[in-house]
């Protein structure tokens, strides 16, 4: 009997041996390298390249020129060689912020071998590195009680298809008998069901909100706003095809006529407060598009409502009843004025102005609405801070 | 009002360029791409590399020289350039299976930038790809009804934290009012709350054997097993550190000990048939082992038992009431025989031998169980196989 549960030496290597064969490919450097100051050092182990670059958005930007004009880019840095290791450290300190990058090797663009945490944004997969402080820390992990998030499929009529949800529900759920408020939160063109979740650091912020007590427990519904997909790249029935940013029937009315169908789901599924006072929606760049078309088609559904750089600008070819009379269906929507319409857009986005253009057509009309004007453009750390300035505000 | 809903071709232009700049670093290649007859073509642009190879699990393993002896490990192919593009394709056309790989540039390892499909194991992240048929099928997202795939947070007295879980309830849990059977599935060494989720395939093979009414409806629970650890890497309040397999705590009595803490969450949170007879425990190497020694601590909590690859190789240094008479507690364990008590294990597996002496001893004491023998070794294609082939076995 002894001799069955001894262990022989030769067993104990070979794990040892399987656990490099595991770890074979984390590269022998330490990448990115926080210092306790905030700057930050990257490192690659690569003795046969002839130029490493760093790029992300950490570093200023630079302007890009493009056919349609001039437009900020992300910056790029070259890191130094030295022993076949290349390196790059800030110059200053970095803000606290989620950031991102990528290496180009020799024109190359490449993920840090020694960092395994990326996020996919549409058909790009970039490194990811948290500079912790302020309101960053609402980004993190932190050891309080966490919400679930889960992934559920809902059945669509109207789309013809099983579709799949990403769901945030409080800490406390499972074991309570509570009924809760319903936020539905919608990702933009090119996003899915996944992009609040990952990009969006969505359940950390709520995580941290609530246990500080800013924002009330609340459900978060992530929908995929591509009314012609099931799900997200790789979760769907189409299988590892590529994602694409050219979607069919995104900015046409289908997801917007459905999108009742999703509410009735999470009403008869999950424990809600399953009326208007108890409902927000909001979205970022298409999603805000969405969400305001949704909120004026079904007034009486939602009565928190958040535009994130919102995109106010219908495919002229589009013909969908979503887009008939919009100034009458506003007009019904604001004769019992929602308990907030937020509107919130970075200053140097390319949809500045259209939202300009919105709110004076708010203002001329009286509606009123509150508005957020933040720096920098069309970008996740804009739409994460809007979600930690809007989450706070709802069912008060 | 009419201009405040037009679309300037501008605005239009600016969307395009945007989307070009979310779609930057997608590589201007198809990669990997299948043909109709399932062999593959791999893709990278890469005009300035001296050498690009692929290495992956589709091809054919070649022997690797260590200190500790010769073994198995993936094969290599070179690519060949034209035109600044390298390609290599599969002489031969690929079985059904879910593969991975990497490219080596110029000796360093990167990721596919054309495909965004990546797993992470342990501290590697590799890209994968699926060729279907068979029971590689099983792997696919189909149009079957889905369960719900949720992460879900539990409290541990005696490890002193929260502690993260993935659990899958099938499809029509939500809506329904039965009460289902648990199957706890356990990772190995390096691995965590996401590696059945993610490497194993598990919300799959369920969504399709349960739709071809060849497993029955159940719930299954993924835990973390390292019990120094709240969540995988990046989930957790460590933040985006570097993963490690040389973590604390492992196969040391701590997580075996306070394993009921979890089926007392899941027994409360969830609508289970709360019974020995509706309770399944299996893991992978590690977790075979924390399989083996959890059902005999108690033997009155699990039914039926799956060790797939396991690890019958405890630390002689580690210290705990799990691992004092073994033989003792076995035979209680068997005294009331198990409904099954499987063991599965690939013949090139270090860990045969191992599993060849456990058996032996099973046969000695006259204890039942089943064994199933597949080819190759310590490799997730096997795991996700034996899942293939245990979970019809359940609560039947």
């Amino acid at each position: 009997m002894k001799k069955i549960f001894s262990v022989s030496a030769l067993l104990l290597m070979c794990v040892v041996t399987f656990a490099q064969q595991a770890l074979w490919g984390g590269a022998p450097v330490v990448s990115p390298e926080i210092h306790p100051d905030n700057t930050v050092t990257f490192r690659l182990k690569a003795p046969k390249a002839t130029q490493v670059q760093v790029t992300g958005d950490f570093l200023p930007t630079q302007k890009i020129q493009t056919p349609f004009g001039e437009f900020d880019g992300p910056g790029v840095a070259d890191l130094v060689q030295k022993d076949g290791v290349w390196e790059f450290t800030t110059p200053q300190p970095l803000e606290p912020e989620l950031y991102s990058y990528t290496f180009l090797v020799d024109d190359l663009k490449i993920n840090d071998p020694a960092n395994v945490y990326m996020i996919r944004d549409v058909a790009s997969v970039t490194n990811v590195f948290l500079i912790g402080g302020g309101r960053a820390d609402l980004y993190k992990v932190n050891k309080v009680p966490h919400g679930t998030v889960s992934k559920v499929w809902y059945n669509s009529p109207s789309l013809g298809m099983d579709r799949r949800l990403t769901v945030y529900t409080p800490a406390g759920y499972e074991s309570g008998t509570e009924r809760y408020p319903v936020f539905y939160l919608l990702h933009g063109m090119g996003g899915d069901e996944n992009a609040w979740s990952e990009l969006g650091r969505t359940a950390q912020i709520l995580d941290n909100l609530i246990a500080q007590g800013k924002a009330r427990p609340m459900i978060v519904v992530m929908t995929n706003g591509n009314a012609d997909l099931e799900a997200a790249p790789g979760e769907s029935s189409l299988g590892f095809a590529a994602p694409s940013m050219q979607l069919p029937r995104t900015m046409e009315g289908s997801f917007e006529t459905a999108f009742p169908e999703v509410v009735s789901f999470i009403d008869t599924n999950y424990r809600t407060l399953a009326n208007k006072q108890n409902r927000a929606i909001a979205g970022l760049s298409m999603g805000g598009y969405h969400s305001m078309h949704i909120s004026k088609e079904y007034p009486d559904i939602f009565h928190y409502i958040g535009l994130f750089s919102a995109a106010i600008m219908p495919d002229k070819n589009a013909k969908s009843p979503v887009y008939d009379n919009i100034e009458g269906k506003l007009k019904i929507q604001f004769d019992t004025p929602p308990a907030l319409y937020w509107i919130a857009i970075g200053t140097t986005d390319f949809l500045y102005q259209a939202n300009v253009e919105y709110r004076n057509m708010l203002d001329e009309k009286g509606y009123p609405y509150e508005y957020y004007e933040s720096g920098e453009g069309h970008i996740w750390k804009n739409w994460r801070i809007y979600l930690t300035e809007f989450a706070p505000k709802l069912f008060q």
